[in-house]
């Protein structure tokens, strides 16, 4: 088989108090990719979304990954890929990771499975090193994985997958521009050893929650003392959106990724949809453009469909 | 039945990264109580032992506890107690929180079990509070509980009890003072949010493997890059004693709450005693007198034994 077709699903990083260790699949929104083998070590980008994304390999997220994968295998093969994004680039919920992950599962599928899980994430972090400057995996290893994935650590690599109770998920995308860099930049590179242990609490919460399935303590554990607060002032209406969105029953929630979009996690789909009234009620009277999504965990990562 | 007899356990908190959050409970050393009901709200206390605690009541991390229930009684009752310590007072394994939560349980029991155990924990933190300055829960709720113990927030008050494998414990307590309050005092009030996220990737590794039972996940976390690369200057042969008992076979360990004591997890006894042995090894070069224990994590707590 020389051409194989994925879906590559959105993602939500940092699940409000793990900042860069934690991130968690969506069912929707995905990307649809088609990627060929060619002779020639060279990559051709067809894009057939209107997101203008650039067509030159080493400017693209997928093309840098699939040029890594080239480079490894000695030049001795090539790709044609074909991309129709429906995660908006720049919304939060990792589109250049689904670029990035769906290109390099894409390959590795091609090629006859030769790479590991391991290796996949690390050609994919190519992609993200081109989007943000930063090789993270907070959005790729779930996209590739599925579920719910913990970073424990980047150098080495050790990405471990968590199980999580099957909860639904209602994403707001207010549709204002926040650059991952700029997001990365505001942050204050010291934290009070109080807010840290108040964090690490929590994030150790969160991990039990997911595995014990106990979503009372997912709830109690989606606190976060350190990133939120200082994020949050890029998105107006935050505040207010949070809080509505607890009181019609969701279990908690914060920023997706570096924003601006938000997510939040609600035990059954009739309070999903309740969570997205409130979205829609806040965002359409402040006057933002806006997308919502009440979708579920994606449990597969990237998916082969053809 | 007016008198009762406990066994109260050991703990080790923090378990290298989980500063403040983390506690687990030995099922060796433990102090031995004798609580009897009097009629008289006040508390008499006898020393079994050779340490010279105080016998004044507000004076005794037990005798504080006990005053703090015959309070919430409403001096309706009072208690006797005989404490028989094995667990030496300052070495860094939960001493104060033996007394403090052997007596709070022993009260319970006695008063057929009228406080939940959120409320005992509370009963107890009170005397932590007179033997450190803080009101931590990070020994009391292991020696309460036994086995792990995650205390994801003190205000309000959230214990999360976490499986874990059955390890053995290895301790050494080499006989130097490190007093709690110093050794909180020589922490840094900021961290670098770098240090942070490792440290925070490594706890959510930590409890992953506890609940996972993955013992090679829990050596890969037991990483502190906050707490230890400060408080381990305190602590002479320790970075000797780390590095040689990993390579004794040792999953990992570090220091027990605030010192002195280091304990290190391993998979097998025949490596617990191997690791006995280098402690001992390093601590006779050096000269400086010790103790050491080879026990398991203790799953039930505070027991009562008559």
């Amino acid at each position: 088989m020389k051409k194989i077709k994925v879906h590559s699903p959105g993602t939500v990083a940092n699940l409000v108090c793990g900042f860069d260790i934690l991130g968690m699949a969506l069912s929707e929104p995905f990307d649809i990719m088609e990627l060929s083998l060619i002779d020639e070590p060279k990559v051709i980008i067809h894009n057939k979304d209107n997101f203008n994304l650039p067509v030159e390999a080493e400017k693209n997220v997928a093309g840098v990954v699939l040029l890594s994968v080239i480079e490894r295998l000695e030049n001795k093969v090539g790709f044609e890929i074909a991309i129709e994004k429906h995660i908006k680039p720049g919304s939060g919920i990792g589109s250049s990771a689904a670029s990035a992950a769906g290109a390099a599962v894409a390959a590795n599928h091609l090629l006859g499975k030769i790479f590991s899980n391991d290796e996949v994430v690390q050609f994919a972090m190519n992609g993200e090193k081109l989007a943000s400057g930063v090789k993270h995996a907070d959005n790729i290893a779930p996209c590739i994985l599925g579920g719910v994935s913990l970073i424990r650590s980047i150098h080495p690599l050790d990405i471990i997958p968590l199980s999580s109770p099957d909860l639904f998920v209602t994403i707001v995308h207010p549709q204002i521009e926040v650059r991952t860099s700029d997001a990365r930049q505001i942050l204050r590179q010291q934290v009070l050893l109080k807010d840290a242990i108040r964090q690490w609490g929590n994030i150790a919460g969160l991990v039990t929650g997911f595995l014990k399935n106990d979503v009372e303590l997912i709830g109690r554990s989606l606190e976060d003392v350190i990133i939120e607060p200082v994020r949050s002032i890029l998105i107006p209406g935050f505040d207010e959106v949070k809080e509505k969105c607890k009181e019609a029953g969701a279990l908690g929630g914060g920023i997706s990724g570096s924003g601006p979009s938000m997510f939040m996690l609600s035990k059954d789909k009739n309070t999903a949809i309740a969570v997205e009234s409130v979205m829609k009620e806040v965002y359409t009277r402040i006057g933002i453009d806006f997308n919502t999504y009440v979708t579920t965990i994606n449990k597969n990562g990237v998916e082969v469909v053809v």
